[in-house]
């Protein structure tokens, strides 16, 4: 229990790519300044896209050049491919972290290339980045089900592990892009990857889609991955359902884990305060519980009548 | 994991009784009927409390004539003391719940008795129902932790599933009536109960107010329980935090439980169907995020840029 778990916040990249306003470059910096002082352990900071692609994240460099690092922070940013491997890495990102879908359907949809085209362009970053002494890791999207295909096979996401670890990757992330995962399939899925790679350093990517969020982790936990990524006030959305909820909430992650005995650096109380400052820079009500609960720590004082007693 | 579990709802009595706006009485017949049909186990009716305390609920006795009984179906009225079991024993309810805080402070706060004062009423309680054949269980709030006291000692709560133990109930149900379990401690507390009184009938009731809701069931269940509370679309809140969610919605649970493979005997279909009514029924918007997301195996036809791959 007094394991250290390790939290990787994606607001900057996952959950601002697609808020319906456009984030000035000096608010996303300041976010990020905000979230390196709360003791996450990596910040995935924006993304090496096509500006056209994503036009919420075209400040990508200005962004980089902005924020100030924390050595005790890795600063990490996707990249599609060789051409954003050359921006990121002029840009001095600390890590490149790679995306694929396991699910065919939805890489073409994501991408608009099969899952072996992704792969041999991952293969030309690697070309890139080889003797910058840069960390890739590479992301497995719809890990736990497709959105157009469903369940995945196994196998597949397997497969898709073992072409990252071919290809040199320092970790690999299985993502559950749209929440279609639940705790007992997290929890046999991770333990056979890690049974198959022991020494392979895994991050779970889960969204709340569906309320399982954290019950995710718990299985993630009991699988033993020490690695956890999440939104601040669990910005974001289902591109399929207006409405619902994205990513799970970081600091709603970081509580349960506190909750439960579980070290994770972070300052709570200032995540707290960064997920309320989001909260006014992107001007709407965020899904984060904690934010508006309270801890669980936060007490409150008895009822006035309770005096006469 | 092919275990059947039970579900409970407890829409009708916990989700409205704090619902701001009156429903009406055949509104609450139509929720209830509808509720009856989908495969719940038991169904939370009403409360025989005084109308002055929850005017809400005011209705109990015509709520409870007005509705079709399924055989197959539990229905369960709170009752607070002698009074309100001859009211529910006359509206022929099955089984009646009792309801005291673990926490003296809460227990004040909530019933304005302590909790020897509270014990010594249901006796009462127990002195109308002999001969009637209906069941009584025993609900205790703030078993995880109350907002007055903080953490609640384990042995607070052992004392008081004893005391309802020697008090004749039909089984008990551990509440975290402000949400503050987490899941570490759930299956800890409710393995040392289920050690002490391997034959008792347990439920648990939880808030997701922190979002950790499923994640604590899942706890449950590793500690072996089969019988889970839930509210119709998570209606309801927290008295100390407004915008927080309160009990755990009950379509999010079933889908969570089908989804690992467990049996519930629900139609989860016509339940998010009665969710989607409960919403028109209150006029706006519910925390279940199901309803908004669709089920995992809703799919998605793939976009139409596919056609020419």
């Amino acid at each position: 229990m007094d394991k250290r778990i390790f939290i990787h916040d994606v607001v900057a990249r996952d959950g601002l790519q697609i808020e319906p306003q456009w984030v000035p470059t000096e608010r996303k910096i300041e976010l990020i300044d905000r979230l390196s002082a709360t003791g996450v352990a990596k910040i995935e900071a924006t993304s090496f896209v096509s500006p056209k692609a994503v036009p919420n994240l075209r400040d990508a460099e200005a962004v980089m050049a902005g924020i100030r690092r924390n050595p005790a922070v890795t600063y990490v940013a996707l990249v599609p491919n060789a051409r954003g491997a050359e921006r990121a890495l002029a840009a001095d990102v600390d890590e490149m972290v790679l995306v694929v879908s396991v699910s065919e359907t939805h890489n073409r949809a994501n991408v608009r290339r099969s899952v072996a085209e992704s792969f041999a362009g991952f293969a030309e970053v690697f070309d890139v980045a080889r003797g910058s002494g840069k960390a890739i890791t590479g992301a497995l999207a719809t890990s736990f089900g497709c959105p157009f295909e469903g369940v995945i096979p196994e196998r597949q996401v397997m497969d898709g592990v073992a072409r990252y670890i071919d290809q040199g990757v320092a970790g690999v992330t299985l993502a559950d892009t749209t929440g279609m995962a639940n705790p007992r399939q997290v929890e046999a899925l991770v333990r056979r990857v890690r049974e198959r790679w022991p020494e392979l350093e895994i991050a779970l990517h889960f969204h709340n889609t569906r309320g399982m969020g954290l019950a995710n982790v718990l299985a993630g936990l009991a699988a033993g991955v020490v690695r956890y990524e999440g939104c601040l006030g669990g910005l974001g959305g289902c591109p399929f359902a207006p409405g619902a909820t994205g990513n799970i909430c970081t600091e709603d992650l970081v509580h349960m884990l506190h909750s439960m005995g579980y070290a994770t650096g972070v300052d709570l109380d200032l995540l707290l305060a960064t997920s309320r400052r989001l909260g006014e820079i992107v001007g709407h009500d965020l899904p984060g519980q904690v934010v508006k609960a309270g801890k669980t720590t936060d007490l409150h004082p008895a009822p006035p009548e309770m005096a006469s007693h």
